[in-house]
């Protein structure tokens, strides 16, 4: 058996090629796409080789969402390692695509061996003729003045009568390297077998702070159940701390039947709220909002508000129904029939959800269901909403997310996707590079120092940076760490100073700030009194978070090093405790210090390879760092790290 | 635009699938083949996982040259990370194939939950039900006594009367869980997305011992020019000393045309007989023998005197022609003709080689010239002949030898290539990926510690390892390294001792035994009075490294560890002049310590990180290594390194 059918057979118009491959940025060989923002530049890579010795030449291909033909840039060679490189600009959110194209630079290789023979004395009689003959076959593409010029090179490098050196010289002329790069001819011209895709996303969804708030819980002066009016007067707090975005858990009608009462309990009583993720009742389901919260006219109040205030609103996805739902009842077969005839209810043995209906995604009237699924975000993006943080995606086909990702990004390439999926790493990598635009991370999980480096190398520095962008939730309704239970506001403070400055995407569930920290028992990572289960007004007025958020986030906005995905560099400081990283984008050069200990101080010994002016920029005071080691101490009762913007000594820009 | 026009379709036959990736081994996603030997296991990886909780199942398909259809056997789930893993024996040469398929495994899913609910104390009625289902489902692909069985094990958990701890226990039967596996539903059934490719060769492909020598520098008593017969004599040294291939520089006819005199000069004296690799004359081109070396006949007799000592001969494919060869007669086209209608000698300028003709492979009778380049190589197949060294394959294009190769490999898969590319890194795996079994490194120029153990760890703990099997050549007639020049006898025994150990594939060129060391001038890597250009009879009588030789082809072949390509781990030694590695193979545990400065002594500490028996396999004497550092000190005026045998203390096989 002779496997290598794709061996090229001989054919007579078979011309010789160029191998090109391991072009960058890709995804699974162009399975998926790569992601970038609009503004960025993007830096294409490719091995380019061939047998043989002649110089070879180069260009990017690409196209954006608008584009009816490609765009070339050219490439060249950096390295003797045969890698080309080459850049062009995305400055529109949506679907890009790239290739590398490659030839002989037939005149180029010319001109080199030419060079050498001539360098080496020897005759190149025979060779000038080469070389008049590639300039006349250039010329034949070529008009007017190009032509002429073409013509009397060729001439030139043909008249026997003249002295070689002279030809020699015109054959390496300027202007005539100019025209024969562009009428010249490139034998072994080959493409890359695909074009790459690469996905633009708007700005904010490479870089913004969110804030996860419970509507409900925030009344007006009278107390009570929050609604859309009331919490809308608490966005001004919010957007004073300098956050982007407001997300919103399901508003949507919340079930009766097995509704949950307090701390996750079986039986709700009559005032009970139940939980949002328990979608739909007689007022409808993922399309309509509870009653409890207002009108629809109610939510657009909300979003508008916070848009006046420059923050966007986003809502949750979570694709499952309570038993009341009116897909229910309209739908029976979208969802798990038991062989008793009852509609099966979400459970994860031994753990029971007897509020919630999974949905049967691989059903017969799969189509309607995969449509209705889709109508819900086109409905909501009709009401302005452009982000969604997706509930549990990994326990929906991925298939499911392709395809629907894909419907809404065709129509609206603007809308960020945030998948909440807590689960084994492969499942959270496919489902960005399937189109999500963020994703939730482990980081709740790494508390030490070396966790974190580890970790955060992981998704900056590997080839995941490409697809998965980490949105680092310091905490959520469903995790609150045993460390922030333990560790009191030191420890609040040191998880939201690397939050917000570890990666550009991060963001805080409400009640962070006031240092909420009593679990549902010891061992639980559930708060007591979770608000998923009940109404939980907060006093904003007491001790809090508002100063360090305030100034994180101002920090953010200002500093274009904070802005940027990966470019962090971890530095090593002698201590376990003290985690060091340096951020830097173009002039903005910053230095991190956290000592990660909540309990105790501890003192870091920092080497930045030359003496560096340094501007602390909680302070504004300015110092020297020697070229050595230089030691600082952190306690964290007091400061548990320091930012710096660093400069070289003498130049500009040495504050902030 | 929207780029993912991949993304699944809603269509109502479409059925939940697994994700299935990453498999291994590959080589470019599957583009080449990985490499294996007959009689190797080979073990494949794949990623499998899928969207929700479902337990999965997964096995390898496979297929040898001669079978119809796929065999198949089960994979695990070894790691907590999705990664699964199946092997099967490869027992033949050529093209084998293999993929993965894999299933949510309905019943093991069933049976999970059902233990965890009734571990629970929850009611599992309607899941017993569910079971039942499944179980009779199952039957109805079942015949006989398999089908009465399953349909009483349905009954059984179905039988409401019965208690429900007793159904639980019957659904967990072990005769039960096999029938289930062999009737029962395979929903989402996957297989990847295209089989990979594996080409096996025979074992000598990748564990051989290589001799280099030119026929005509082996006369008889009577001295003069060596032929085929008097060569044939040579054959038993050289046998004695323990090689396996014998590789013969090109035996076809000597152009007359610009022949090179000694040392490279322009004009050859009458008696000069020229470069072998300027081949042909009017007695013929790569399909005939030079007549100073004597006739087919006679080569067959060479040919059959080393294969009776159990060596066999490889010949030299070198894909050029002398201006005599008589294709510039028959077929100038071929060839590159200049403006001045000359036909063009091979340069690399400033470099003239005014002997040598190359080929325009990309002729407009490329199809002709192709064919009469692979007749060349049927012809010497047909001449018993099975290994070949490729001269130069990297100015030759990369498609003509994937073409080749795999024409040549479909008729005779015993057929090994050695790839003779000296030239960046990427175009030298290229040709490897294109099919040549075996390619020369860049050992010769990798001479300290530091810089062997890197390389070795490229060659073997990388991708490479898949498709590029490393011959480790200590000289040939193109390089004498600054090493070798300078290190004198010491140097030659330790460049003997890694070649032969750190790869199992390894040669050397004829003199090399003798410590012949003197460059062409100072600086240059060429030998003097270099053997390419003239003949160089040689006493072997003298000092020499035939004891070395012995040793190790005779530890080669009786330790299967230093068999194998991918089991060398490097060991730190304190010192940078010495280098360690360890070896296995099962039972075979070795371990050489090599100083590789021959100029002086160097102690090194090694530790092995467990106290074992040691037995040093040139001296048959055993100790006991400690848990703790030992020391030994290696002066190559003696003996420049060691190898020992190790066994866990007080287990048999601590001797050689």
């Amino acid at each position: 058996m002779n496997l290598r059918s794709d061996a090229p057979p001989i054919v007579a118009s078979a011309p010789p090629t160029l191998v090109i491959e391991c072009l960058t940025p890709a995804v699974d060989c162009g399975r998926f796409s790569a992601k970038r923002l609009a503004g960025d530049v993007v830096r294409v890579g490719a091995d380019i080789f061939r047998d043989g010795h002649d110089i070879l030449a180069a260009q990017v291909l690409y196209r954006g969402p608008a584009d009816d033909e490609w765009r070339s840039v050219p490439m060249a060679f950096e390295f003797d390692d045969d890698r080309w490189y080459g850049e062009f600009a995305v400055d529109q959110a949506g679907g890009w695509r790239f290739t590398v194209e490659a030839w002989i630079d037939a005149f180029a290789t010319w001109r080199g061996e030419l060079k050498k023979k001539h360098d080496a004395r020897q005759d190149v009689a025979s060779e000038l003729l080469e070389g008049a003959e590639l300039v006349h076959g250039a010329s034949r593409h070529a008009r007017g003045g190009d032509r002429t010029a073409l013509d009397s090179a060729a001439a030139l490098l043909r008249r026997a009568a003249a002295p070689q050196a002279e030809r020699v010289v015109a054959g390496a002329a300027a202007p005539l390297l100019e025209l024969m790069a562009r009428y010249g001819p490139r034998p072994g011209l080959t493409r890359a077998p695909a074009p790459l895709p690469l996905w633009v996303d708007r700005p904010r969804a490479g870089f913004a702070a969110w804030y996860e708030m419970f509507p409900r819980s925030f009344p007006g002066a009278a107390g009570g159940h929050g609604t859309f009016r009331t919490a809308a007067a608490a966005l001004d707090r919010v957007a004073g701390l300098g956050f982007d975005v407001v997300y919103l858990p399901p508003i949507h009608p919340i079930g009766h039947t097995h509704r949950k009462g307090p701390n996750n309990t079986l039986l709700a009583g009559p005032s009970d709220p139940g939980s949002p993720w328990a979608i739909g009742d007689s007022a409808g389901g993922h399309m309509a909002v509870a009653p409890e919260l207002g009108t629809l006219e109610d939510f657009r109040f909300f979003r508008e508000r916070a848009e006046a205030l420059g923050m966007e609103v986003a809502l949750d996805y979570a694709l499952q129904c309570s038993p009341d739902h009116p897909w229910v009842r309209e739908h029976p077969e979208w969802f798990f029939v038991r062989p008793d005839g009852s509609i099966k209810y979400a459970e994860n043995p031994p753990k029971k959800y007897e509020d919630i209906l999974p949905i049967n995604f691989w059903c017969d009237d799969r189509a309607g269901l995969w449509h209705a699924c889709r109508d819900v975000l086109r409905f909501w993006i009709g009401e302005g909403v452009r982000t969604f943080r997706v509930d549990n995606p990994h326990t929906k086909p991925f298939s499911f997310w392709e395809w629907v990702i894909g419907e809404i990004h065709g129509e609206h390439p603007d809308v960020v996707f945030l998948s909440e999926a807590f689960t084994r790493p492969k499942r959270m990598k496919r489902l960005a590079k399937l189109g999500f635009s963020q994703s939730y991370t482990y980081f709740t999980w790494r508390n030490s120092a070396s966790e974190l480096e580890s970790y955060i190398t992981e998704l900056t520095a590997t080839p995941m940076r490409e697809y998965y962008r980490g949105n680092l939730f310091a905490n959520t309704p469903d995790i609150l760490h045993e460390y922030l239970q333990q560790g009191g506001p030191p420890a609040f403070r040191i998880r939201l100073l690397l939050a917000a400055t570890l990666l550009p995407i991060y963001g805080i569930y409400s009640g962070f700030e006031l240092f909420e920290a009593e679990p549902l028992r010891v061992g639980s990572e559930e708060y007591l009194h979770s608000e998923k289960y009940q109404v939980r007004p907060r006093d904003f007025s007491g001790p809090s978070l508002d100063e360090d958020l305030m100034r994180l986030n101002r920090l953010r906005r200002e500093h274009p090093a904070l802005q940027r995905y990966d470019n962090i560099q971890f530095l090593p400081t002698g201590d376990e405790h003290v985690l060091c990283y340096r951020k830097v984008a173009g002039e903005d050069d910053l230095l991190v210090l956290v000592n990660v200990d909540p309990a105790a101080p501890h003192t870091a010994a920092v080497d930045l390879g030359e003496a560096m002016d340094a501007t602390d920029l909680a302070t504004g005071v300015s110092e020297r760092l020697d070229a050595t080691p230089w030691e600082v101490t952190l306690d964290p009762s007091a400061e548990p790290g320091r930012i710096w913007r660093l400069a070289t000594l003498g130049a500009p820009g040495g504050e902030a």
